[in-house]
């Protein structure tokens, strides 16, 4: 017999109770998914399987434990995330989020292979291949996001290809050049069609898409969206044969809207995701066990919750050996305090507790990171000169203008301090100069802006984390401290950098692409905190996420005035302007 | 482009109103099976795939026809079916059943393969790629039944493996041998295993089968159980994980039984099968059809009940493409009548109408039959020896009851005529005498016995169709006609044969294996009937269904006493007996 005829054997004699299973944990109230009830029985498992809920006490095993008639639900799923948004590889991701329960995720490493194309994808599924967690990828279908900038890398068809083949690969991730689709482009159909023939799932990015171009979208197979913000598009996205992922993450918060659109005839076609989270906010709340207990709070009946969490992704994404505590599912469980906080008192993966009571009961290890991504950041030595934004005649310009914990911002067309022919910051006016220079292939391309709203009374601050070509971003009120800024992230290569008065308040380097840290999580979050100290030195009265508004600045699909190493960009339009306005 | 890619990007322009569709079916009453409601929309198609639902008039089409208000539900899926039973070729069986609604089926070829093995598998492969309906194989799992008689083939894992390549095999039908499974022997955990690691199902048989053995079932991972009586077994089974297949068909009918089990949480792993009927019985009732106006006669929401019968079973086979009218999906739908009937007034398979009024509207192709399966049937010179059942103490025998409409029998220890040592048939009493003679390899076995209830008056009936293994089996009220109807079995190469008072009253030749005929429906159905008539000629107060009664006696899985070609069979203690019972 092969070893995996022999575990089959095992299993089968194991739910018989005719030889000892590895493991037992008794008196659970289980959740079952298929009939929203909840039942009591021993959980047995083999071989990292569930083969038996028995009720009988027909089955031992090495090891028990007992569960003391405590709440059991399936290992949670993360139908859409961008591990690098974590700031942590994929294996320090999952020691983060497997003591909340979750133990399945499908990521789209989007972000990185932004940076470093194939090879950041590659770096991914290695990483991953350490975690406890399972994480499934989702192969980014828009490298680069648009031809008005310069990112690290382009993915192609062909790119793509030899990854379908791999284990862990799901499918095709967020189509989101809806022109491309609608209009039949091969090229992007070719990624579609590659996937589909490969029995995999393209995933939708449908933002604000009416019904008829959602149509559109599914003619061309696309069969998820996790863009919907109301309940009205939910609902026409199922019925035109889509799986809607509900998404609540750092930015985007989308759950309280869509709820209203699940009914218990149409929940099948359901789940949750969290898009981007933020180190901090996972490791306080965790993600998609927040999400089950939010559905709760607004009323949505918790095994309903558990089910959208659980089934229904793990069939979305045509995970069939999880999401349900049956015999003959995968050991994936998560015993839980209290239905309403859901939180994870122990975690199992495999039929191996791996997390209680908030932590990880494994050792972490160090990434491996190869060192093209490892050293990813390659700025020009910047001037000065560079930063200059000229106005030959007159004193209006095109002005950005922020809106807080929002990726959209607004086009203004105001005056602004000039002197001699130049635009000069103004806190008084909170006019401060913006400036993304292109980092990864030594193009020297800088593009420069005039943004209102960030609210700095002094100093800089530089990141490369400027969604999606994640070039070198920087916003001051003096060029100084912008210029210290981005020498200093050239030294860390990568990651967040906070200035004032010629002196580095605070640092995050995010040395894996710019985007990932190497540390610890706990490390990270502490970090994180010190630029969030520092900011609220630059801006005493900051009463929104200024990182993450400041990620999306450079992010030229999302409304209205956007700025890249290209120049400042009009969305509405879709194409470049001029910095001074016409008069 | 290539060709593939041109038709993806001509979907989606299609869906976009910007060129024209291949077909319209203006509006229609449509069927959501996702949200269980009806909507009014004109749908759309092109290359095969609903590309819209279009209620705005965007759409144009080179050809377009009106609904004019009517219903219309996606293509039928019958989830478990032995085409052989309707004794028609796969291609035949579609002309009967597309138009009555009926797109899809998922068949086991248990019974050709009985006779034929990989053989009969290739046969039935072949000649379905000639039918307009999908017909995708299930692998039977269990070939020959029994070592307790010789059937025409033994098929190992080594022997299916090959066909699990192949596009229209969707995983192993029924695993029947329940010790074999539950006791992890390495022969039947060989097929599961190699069907799980392609990514196929598997589906269960799990007649009688307690929640303790189900759960060894699953232990296996097997998928689905069609043989559930109680609404009760239907529950556990779901609860466990497995799909439930609601069976309607000749024989077994259970629809009535387990509909109570059926709730709308847990109605997703539901859905319809036919299991075995006859070519009458497909002509006049249709299949799954059937099953789902009876549903909604019983109360069941028609709409849900549509979907147990669609989307649902396409979901238990893993075939995302259909079940569903929705964009993206595969155009098989049904234009029908009124929703309490079901009655199919036109049918589109793959956006093309292929029946209407219940008649098909493309051409009859004759079956193309290998000489092996054509001449099946080898049997030896039978004589009166061969048919003598001697007793040497008395007259006691272990007499096999059968049970009209029923697969079980009972077993009776009686008193039987004997004269010159050897049993003599006697109508009065309705004792008669039963033959099996193995005919696939000349190996000269018989088996013979004694059956009370076929009261037979006179004559003979024989046939092939004698489960699983399909040896020539008789039973008749003296040796002459027996012989006679056994020799004319020969000469057809298989079917069925009455015979009186040396002549014969009515013949179905079956000559593809024994078990199916090449002749058209209609004329298959007017050899049944003739049957029928010459039967009441046998039996004038015949009041159940002979054929089908028959043909299961020498079943030796199901209790009490069958009749194999080694002999008379104890089901209950799994052994060959006597017909002379001990005194």
């Amino acid at each position: 017999m092969t070893n995996k005829l022999q575990q089959l054997a095992q299993n089968i004699l194991t739910s018989q109770g005719k030889i000892e299973a590895d493991f037992i944990l008794r008196n659970a109230q289980i959740a079952d998914v298929f009939t929203l009830t909840w039942k009591k029985a021993d959980i047995v498992v083999n071989n990292g399987q569930i083969v038996a809920l028995d009720t009988m006490n027909r089955c031992k095993a090495k090891k028990e434990e007992d569960a003391a008639g405590k709440y059991v639900v399936p290992g949670l799923i993360d139908g859409h995330i961008h591990i690098e948004s974590s700031m942590l590889t994929p294996a320090e991701f999952s020691r983060v989020l497997i003591p909340h329960g979750i133990t399945t995720v499908l990521t789209d490493p989007h972000e990185i292979a932004n940076v470093a194309g194939a090879e950041g994808i590659q770096f991914m599924l290695e990483d991953a291949k350490k975690a406890e967690m399972d994480i499934f990828v989702m192969l980014p279908s828009s490298v680069p996001g648009t031809h008005f900038e310069n990112a690290g890398a382009t993915l192609t068809a062909a790119d793509l290809e030899p990854f379908l083949k791999h284990e862990d690969v799901r499918g095709l991730a967020e189509v989101m050049d809806f022109p491309a689709v609608l209009n039949g482009e091969a090229g992007m159909l070719e990624k579609i069609m590659l996937s589909q023939q490969a029995n995999l799932v393209v995933d939708g990015h449908c933002a604000g898409l009416n019904s008829h171009q959602i149509t559109g979208y599914r003619a061309a197979g696309i069969h998820t969206d996790h863009e919907c913000v109301t309940a009205q598009e939910a609902a026409d996205r199922v019925e035109q044969g889509m799986y809607v992922l509900i998404r609540e993450g750092s930015a985007a918060k989308n759950l309280r809207d869509l709820l209203p659109a699940v009914n218990a005839t149409n929940a099948r076609r359901f789940g949750f995701c969290t898009d981007d989270k933020y180190v901090d906010e996972l490791m306080d709340e965790g993600s998609i066990n927040f999400d089950v207990a939010m559905a709760i709070e607004e009323g949505m009946e918790p095994l309903q919750a558990i089910q959208l969490a659980t089934v229904n992704t793990a069939e979305c994404y045509r995970l069939y050996d999880r999401g349900v505590l049956a015999p003959g599912y995968k050991a994936d469980f998560v015993l839980i305090e209290s239905i309403d906080n859901m939180r994870a008192k122990a975690v199992w993966k495999n039929g191996v507790k791996v997390a209680e009571n908030g932590a990880m009961l494994t050792n972490r290890t160090e990434p491996n990171v190869p060192a093209h991504i490892h050293r990813s950041v390659h700025l020009p030595q910047v001037t000065k000169d560079m930063l200059s934004i000229p106005f030959q005649k007159g004193t209006k310009a095109n002005v950005m203008e922020i809106i807080p914990n929002q990726l959209i911002t607004n086009h203004l067309v105001i005056d602004v301090p000039v002197k001699d022919g130049v635009f000069v910051p103004s806190v008084e006016q909170d006019l401060l100069k913006l400036a993304v220079i292109e980092r990864h292939h030594n193009l020297h391309t800088a593009g420069l802006g005039i943004v209102k709203g960030f609210g700095l009374q002094k100093g800089a601050v530089a990141t490369t984390v400027a969604h999606d070509s994640h070039n070198a971003l920087v916003v001051g009120a003096n060029d100084e401290d912008m210029l210290l800024a981005l020498s200093r992230i050239q030294e860390i290569q990568g990651g967040f950098v906070i200035v004032a008065d010629g002196e580095i308040l605070a640092e995050m380097p995010l040395t894996i692409g710019g985007l990932m840290t190497d540390v610890p999580a706990d490390e990270a979050k502490k970090q994180l905190a010190s630029l969030h100290n520092a900011l609220h030195k630059l801006n005493p009265t900051l009463d929104f996420h200024f990182l993450l508004t400041f990620s999306f600045v450079a992010l030229p699909v999302i409304p209205a005035l956007k700025l890249t190493d290209t120049g400042l960009f009009d969305v509405t339009t879709f194409q470049h302007i001029p910095v001074e306005a016409e008069v």
